[in-house]
C-alpha cells in the first residue's frame, strides 16, 4: 500500500502529447509550488519541501489527459487540487503512522514534528480546494470532496484492518477503491467534465494499486528503491498474501505483529513461491484491458484516445 | 485559552437585528449542518456532531454584521466557511493536545480516536473552501487561507511557549494574533468584501481572547461551566499571569508541570490578589473602545453600526 518512485511512464506520455501535455505539467507543477509557498512561514516550507520530495504525479496527468490539449486554465488547476489532496493525504498518514520516511526521505512528521505536520497537511487540504474555487464550479468541487472522503475511509479501512489476517479479498478491494480508485476516477471525471471516464479511472486506479501491492512482495529492492515486505511489517495485508493463504495454508500461522525486516522478506518468498503475485499481476492486467476497452464506448479523437492507452499501460509498464 | 458557552452576546444582538440576522444565522446553521453531513459515513456523523456540540458562533455573526442586511448568499457561505476553518482547527488541536473534552463534550478523538479525528479535520477544512467556491472569488479564498496559517501558527506559537514561565507579553500578545484575532479580522473583511474592518476585527478578536484567558483565572466556575486554571494546567501562560508576576516575583518559582487542579485553583488566586485578572480586563475593554472608535471612520448605516458596537460591547459583556 506504498508508492514507488520511478515516473517512467508519465515520461512516456509526456513525450508522445510532447506538443501540450509538458508545458501543462510544468505548469501543474508551478501551481503547486505556489499554492504550498504562498502563504509563507515554516508551514508553507514544509508544504513546499513535501511538494519537492517529488512523486510520479499520475493524477494531474490523467486530469490533463481527460481534459485534453484545448483544455483551459481550469484543467491545471483541477489538476493541481488533486496532487494536493494527494500529498495532504499523505502528510496526514505519516502523522498517524509515526512514519520517518517516505520516498526514501524524511517525512515532514520527522523533520517538524506532528503539530507541524498535521498544519502542513491541513494547508494542502486549504489550498486544494481554494485551487478549485476560482472558477466557481461546484461540481467539481463535490467530486474532489466525494474523493476525499473516500480516501480518509480508505485510510480508516486500513488501520481497521491491520494485522488482521482474516482480511477477505472483498474488504482489500473495497478499501483499494477508497484509498486508490476514488481519486483516479476524480482526476478522470473532474479533467473530463463528465462522468463517462468514471470507471476507466477507477479501474486504472485500481490496477495501479494492485500493481503497487505486488511490488511490494515481488519487486526487486534496485528498482522499488525500498526493501520488499514493507507493507506486511506495516501490518497491511494485501492481495497477494491474501490469495497465497489459499495456495499455502501454513501462512496461516504467521504472527504479523512479530515479524522483523528478514521474516517479511522471508514471507514475501513464500507468497512469490505460491504464484499470488503473478496472479494479482493478471488481475491488474485485467482491469487495465478492461479500462481500455471501455474507452471505445466514448467519443473522443484517436489522439487523446491513444494517450489514455498509453498511461494505462504505463501503470502495467511501470511493473514489467 | 480555550472558550466558554453562554452566547449572550449573540442572543443580543440577534435581539437587535430580529428583521434579518436570526433568519441568516438560521441559514448559516443549515448550511454547516449539510456541509458537515453532506458527504455521508462515520466522518460525516463525527463532523455533524462536533457542529452540533455549539459553539458561540461569533465569528459567523461577524461575517454577516459586516456584510449587512442587503447582503447576498455570498455572505451566508462566507459565515458557514469561517466557522467550519474554527471548527476544523479546533477537531485538530485536540488531537494534538489529546483532548478527552471540549465545552464539556467528549472530542472526536475521545470518542472516535485519532484517525478519524484527523479525518473529521480534513473534511471539515475541505468543506470551509468547497464552501467559498461557489462565487470563484479568489480574494475570499486568499483571505480564509491566510486566516487558517496564522491559526495553525498561533497553535504552533502555543506549543512552543507551553510550561514556560518566561514568555513575554509580546509574545503572548503574537500568539493571540495569530490564534484568535486573524480569523476575527478575516469574518470582517471577508463579510465587508473591504480591508476597511480589518482593524475593528483584529481589536475585537484580541479582546475576546484576552477575556477568556481572564475568565480562566479569575471566572467563576457557576459561570464558565468549568474549573479555574485548565490553561495552567495545559502549561499555557496567559497575560493575567505574565503581568501578575511583575507585581507577585514569588510566582517565578512556579512549576507548571507539577500543578493539580487544586494547585492551579490557588494559583489563580495568588493572580486574581495582584490585580492582573484586573488589568488586563481593561486591556481588553480599551481594544473594545478603540475598535469602536475606528468605526466612525467607517461609512456605514447608523443601523449597522449600532449592531457592530453592540457586538463587540457583547465581547466585554459576556465576562461582566
Amino acid at each position: 500500500m506504498t508508492e514507488a518512485a520511478v515516473p517512467a511512464p508519465v515520461t512516456k506520455v509526456l513525450d508522445a502529447a510532447g506538443t501540450w501535455l509538458p508545458g501543462s505539467m510544468a505548469q501543474v507543477e508551478r501551481r503547486l509550488a505556489r499554492a504550498a509557498a504562498e502563504p509563507g512561514g515554516p508551514i508553507a516550507e514544509d508544504a513546499t519541501a513535501t511538494l519537492a520530495a517529488g512523486g510520479k504525479r499520475l493524477r494531474p496527468l490523467l486530469v490533463l489527459l481527460c481534459a485534453g490539449p484545448a483544455a483551459a486554465d481550469s484543467a491545471v488547476s483541477a489538476a493541481t487540487a488533486v496532487e494536493l489532496v494527494h500529498m495532504a493525504t499523505l502528510v496526514h498518514d505519516d502523522v498517524l503512522d509515526h512514519a520517518p520516511l517516505r520516498r526514501g526521505r524524511p517525512t515532514v512528521l520527522a523533520t517538524s514534528g506532528r503539530p507541524r505536520a498535521t498544519a502542513t497537511g491541513d494547508l494542502l487540504f486549504s489550498r486544494a480546494f481554494a485551487e478549485l474555487a476560482g472558477d466557481g464550479d461546484r461540481v467539481r468541487v463535490n467530486l474532489l470532496t466525494k474523493a476525499s472522503v473516500a480516501l480518509a475511509r480508505g485510510e480508516l479501512a486500513q488501520r481497521r484492518d491491520a494485522f488482521d489476517l482474516g482480511v477477505t479479498e472483498e474488504s482489500y478491494l473495497e478499501r483499494c477503491r477508497l484509498k486508490t480508485a476514488a481519486l483516479f476516477e476524480c482526476a478522470c471525471t473532474i479533467g473530463d467534465g463528465r462522468p463517462t471516464l468514471a470507471s476507466f479511472g477507477r479501474r486504472v486506479g485500481l490496477a495501479f494499486q494492485l500493481l503497487d501491492d505486488v511490488l511490494d512482495v515481488a519487486g526487486p529492492p534496485e528498482r522499488t528503491g525500498k526493501a520488499r515486505g514493507t507493507d506486511l511489517l506495516d501490518g497491511t495485508v494485501t492481495l497477494p498474501l491474501i490469495r497465497a493463504r489459499d495456495v499455502d495454508p501454513t501462512l496461516d500461522d504467521l504472527d504479523l505483529r512479530a515479524l522483523d525486516a528478514a521474516g517479511a522478506d522471508a514471507v514475501c518468498e513464500r507468497i512469490v513461491a505460491t504464484g499470488a503475485a503473478e496472479e494479482v499481476r493478471a488481475i491488474a492486467r485485467g482491469h487495465v484491458e478492461a479500462a481500455k476497452a471501455e474507452l471505445d464506448a466514448v467519443d473522443f479523437d484517436p489522439e487523446r484516445r491513444r494517450l489514455l492507452d498509453l498511461v494505462a499501460d504505463g501503470v502495467v509498464e511501470r511493473y514489467a
